[in-house]
Order: C-alpha cells, then structure tokens, then sequence
C-alpha cells in the first residue's frame, strides 16, 4: 500500500438546470454530492475493469454556492492506491454563468473498493470482472 | 459554544425506487447523499427559522447497500450546537423489502450554518428570518 | 373480513424540492398522490412480505397546499384487514418551512392486494413470497 | 350547478418509461396518479383560462398494470359543472408495446375548483385570471 | 422503397412543467427533443411491433418558446416508408396556458429502424419481434 | 458572416445511469439529444454571456448505443460564426463501462442565437448582458 499524488483529469462536466435547485433557488447540496460520487466512479475505474462500490467519504467543505445555468467541473485524482481500494480527490469548480469566472466549490476525498461478483474486495490489478450490459446489443 | 449529545429523530423515510439505482442495481450512492443533506436541514430547521447551508459533510461510511423497494430512514440528532451553527449526526437504516429487517447503511455528520438574507452567518437563536414561499397562497 | 382501526404510524418523511412544483409554485398534487401511493405500500408490508398492488384510491380532499421547503408527514393506519387486501388510511401533514407550523394538506383511504407470483390475490398471512432484490449482494 | 355529460377527449398521451417504475417493475401507481391530475387540469382548463386547483379525487380503481414502452391515453370529459368547479371524469387506456391493444388501466373522477389571485374560489365564467409566465420571452 | 404522405395523428400530449425548465425560466429545448424521439417511436410503432432505434433526426428548427403550464402536442405523421426504416415528420405545437391559444413550436423529422434481437436491421412487414414486459403480470 | 473550423473541448461529461434507459435497456436517444442541446449552450457562451437560444438542429445520425455505466463525452467546436448566431458542432463519445473503449456514438450541429432582454438577436459581441441569478447569495 503507497500514497501518491497524481495529476488531476476532468471527471465530469455537467450544466446546473433549474431541477436542481433547493428552496432557496440555489443547487442543492446533494446533487453535488451525487456528482462527487459518480466523479469517484470515474477515476476509480481507470484502475481496473470492476465493480467499484464507496466505501468513504470524507471531509467535503462547501466554499461557494453553484447557481443555475453555471458549468460545473469535477477534477479528480487518485491520492492513495492501496490493494482493493483507491482514495480519490475531487476538487469542484464552477463556471458562473454570467462572467465565466471560475469559483472553487468544495473539494472532497472519497474512497472506492473494488468488489467481485460476490461484493467481496478483489486486487483491482485483476484481470476485468465486470460485463458491460447489452455489449453486443443494436445502436439506437 | 457546547457540546452535547440529543436523542434521535426520524429526519426522513422514504421508499427506494428504481430510478434511484446505479448502474449495479443497487440505489445510488449519491442518492443517499441527497436524503442526509436534506435531513441535515430537516434536524437544523428545528433551532431557528432561517436560512440554513451546508457548510461541511463529515466521514460518512457505507456499510451496506440499498436496495430497491427498501423503506429507508434518516434518523438526526444534534451532536454540537455553536453560535451560527450546529453539527448533527444522521443514522441511516434500511427496512429490507422482503424480511423487515432493519440494517445500519451508513452514520454521518453534517455541518450547518444559519445565515441571513446577505448570505452572512447569524446567531441561530435569532428570530425567524425565513419567509415562507406562498403562505397565504390559494390549496392545491 | 373484519373492521377495526390501528394506532398511525409514520409512513413516509420528505422535503418538498424546486423540483415537485407545478405551473403555480406550489407542490404539484401529483407528487402527494404518488407519497400517499407509496405510504399506504409501507403499511401494507407490516401485514406481509408479498407484492402489494394498489387495487383502489377511495376519496382524496385537498384542504392546503404544500410549499417547497415543506416537510411533508405521512401518516398510515390500517382501517380494514381483508383476506387478501386491506385498506389504509393516509393522513397528510406539512411542518411550514417558515414557522414549522404543522397544517393538515389532505386526507385518502387506499385499498392494497396482496399478490403472489401470478398475479392473483393471495392470503396475506401466507409466508413471504417477495425475494429481496440483491439481497446477498455487496456494499454500495 | 348542472349535471350533464360530456363527450371524452385526448387530455394526455405519454410513453411510460422505466424511470416511472415500481419494485415490481411496472410503472409506479404514483405516475398514472400523477397523469390523472394534470389530465384533470388539462380538461378544467377548457372552462376558463385560471388557476385551477385539485379540490378532491373520487375513486380511481386499479384494472390493469402499465408496463413499461406501452403508450398512455388519458381521455377527460366534464361530468359536472358548478359555479366554481367542475368535475372531471378520467379514463386511462393502455396501447400495449407488443400487440398495439388497447387496456382499461383505470378510471377516475377528479375535482377541481377555479381560484383567483387570493386563492378564492371565483366563477370559473370570469375572464381570465392568469397571466402566461413569459409571454412576451424569446424563442429557445 | 417508397414516398408518401401521411395524414397527422396526435403521436403525445404533456403539460410542460416547472422540472422541465432551463436557466431561462422556459422549456429546456432538450426537453422537447426527447419527445419528438418518443413521438417517433410512437407512430413507427405502428408499422409493426419491433424495436425501432433512431438513426437519425434531420433539421428542427425551434420558432417559439414553450412556457410553464403549456399543454404540448406532438402530431406525428409518417413521410416516407423504406423497407426496415420509416421517416417521421413530428409538429409540434403549444397550446398557451393563458389564452388557450395554439403556437407552432417546431417540426422535425426523424428517422427509425425496425431491428430484430440481434440488433440487425429487419423488414418492418415482419411478423412482431418484440415480447411486452410482464404482459403476464399481475395488476398494480 | 465567416466560416471557420475550431479545435474541439470537452463540454460536458457525464456518467449514463438507470433512469436515463428507454424501454430497451439502452440510454433513451432523448437524453443524449438534451446533453447535446446543453453543450451546444456551453461552447456558445464562449462567444458572449448572453442568453443563447437553440434555433435549430441539424442532422444527427446514430451510429452506436450508450450504455448504462459508460462515461459519454460530448466535444464542441463552433464551426460557423454570425453575427448574432454561431453554429457548434458536438462529438459524442461512450467510454464504454466495461472496456474504457471509445465508441462514436454520435454527431450533431447546432445553431444558437444570442438574445437579448426583449428576445430579439443581438451581435454576440455586445458586452454581457445575462445577470447570474444569486451572484452574491450565501454559500450553501
């Protein structure tokens, strides 16, 4: 088990729309959080073909409020790779959507296992043990 | 600025769907984390009127998924009071669709702080400085 | 088949969101009938681990609307035990985001049938016919 | 008040997905309950540009389940109309996604009552009360 | 392979609601596409039961803004007919919720393709390829 | 009135989760139509912070599915500059969840047009005139 630091990749991009906001017509909170987890998702699976399950998730600080029609960037990177499991950070940067100014969010740090078939932990050096669903299936 | 502990309250309940699951099956991680941000609101609500942002998310740790059809409660308590703003603890339990039984998904902590109309922190114990969307509105 | 009525028990807990509302700014009805949908599904599942179907929905009067920020109550009791169906009632409660006044938004009666795997009714004091989805799968 | 009936039309028609799904892997009763509100209004609305607000639902009785990919019909017609209300009469026809036939899914009977600025019952036969959100707003 | 001219038939009919909205306040335009996608599906259906993928959609051009409250109709009619593909022309229209009034929104024109399990384009004259969800299922 | 071609960006990123499926199992061409709206909106604004609008979509063709768990890029580049308009043209790419293959699955051009507050075109090389709705709301 090793800590590093790696350089960080935009795991996701996504708009703020109005079907996001919480009461007080700002994004809620937990949409947020969902993208911080899939954004985990993201780099985690650059380590290895499984099924990635989130076992942590620690400190999120909230430093700015996103608003609607802002472009929101996750950036992530893997900051410690152990046997089964990875800990990635998650910085969060919004594009306000009048100026384009770039406002930091939150960062967060998340830890993902990777997990067999029977949801056990698994070296996430082995060979892919996930089957895409509908591989083969028509385009449309 | 105390510290102290409360007895629990059920924040939320509410049922699994499966427009809720990832892509495994189970419910999305993020959507758990949508329900404890709002049952953090939910706890904090109940100290004063107001406005009241998330400002942190301590470690939260998933013991067990959820699944679809599973009665899922958000049980809070406060575990710190300060000036402006108050941390509390959620306890996430799942009521398994077929046996009833209750199993611990996650606890987490979260931070919230009552702010006024200018978005500044305000002493909690202020008097109410909310207004209620609609409240003289037509039912319906 | 007899009559007889049963303490209330807390069904379902939610925050009204941005989200729920209709062409008016208040919550759409629609969302209250699918909680009283789910509520009187929670009940039900206290009187047997069957799949539950929602057969009928007697009366529904809207007395208040419902605000975002609204923490919404739902509140079951089972008012008439069946053979393979019984009836719950569903009465409706939002705590003010403002003032956390408690305002009564409506009440129904909703009939459920327990079915088995045929989709016929069945006795809901068989044993449990339902299998858990996932339910010896991995955390997640 | 007058009781007389009216000839049914094409209030709404939608493709049920499988986001609208329940545990059982049919389409969510609270979906098609959601549907018969907006039908209701859709069908009120022909009465006189207003708010109308749902005052009451009558019996609505389960036939037959929606699946997901079927075609959903919701016909309306108005079965009463009184000074400030009107009652509307919903049936709901499934156009099944393999065979194109047709299903009685279920019928309802929904009550809506035009209101003013106040949330005041008017007559439903004043001018309009509503102003269109954007009227005058740009394409796009 | 054929050209001709359909009559229009009423393909879907939706009241546009507030969770549909952009950052503008009006109907996020993507909104709208996914129901000319369904509409298309809607009337290829019609040509035989199978799955229809979309190949292609062809210039929509957006004259007016669809607004909050606004009943939409997507009338669908199919202009040309191949062997395994149909071409759908979709108008859609807005029926304005003050006034009742019917704006053109937009037309469009899209293509599909009847394909077998395989994923493998078919002639859309074949016997059904398609099995309904659950056609056995229970009600609910 | 210039033609030109631009190098491409990442304009949006995002995972395809379970409640984004059609009736098929595959991610609902609609979703991937309103992520290629949104994109379109965020290489437009490059040119201008100005409400842009959608005008039209010009053919988009089909050539792979995108499945539940892969990463779907969408590029722009803007290929044409107006004076009032611009027109960008969006690459779609699936990471595919098992693989991490690249898969085109799509590729669109889009006009949108720069309003101002009337809705009228404007050069988009006017000053800003979008105001961020809460530029100087609280955190949270």
């Amino acid at each position: 088990m090793t800590s590093e630091t790696d350089t960080r990749r935009l795991a996701l991009r996504v708009v703020a729309m109005p079907r996001d906001t919480n009461q007080y017509g700002t994004i809620f909170g937990g949409v947020i959080l969902s993208y911080i987890d899939q954004a985990g998702f993201v780099e985690a699976r650059r380590h290895g073909c499984h099924r990635w399950v989130t076992a942590a998730i620690n400190t999120v600080e909230f430093q700015a409020p996103v608003n609607v029609g802002d472009v929101v960037c996750f950036y992530a990177c893997t900051s410690r790779k152990g046997r089964s499991s990875v800990t990635v950070t998650i910085d969060v940067v919004a594009e306000r959507y009048m100026t384009n100014a770039c406002v930091d969010v939150t960062s967060a740090s998340i830890t993902l296992v990777a997990v067999g078939a029977d949801g056990k932990p698994i070296p996430f050096t082995s060979p892919p043990t996930v089957r895409e669903p509908g591989v083969d299936g028509p385009i449309g």
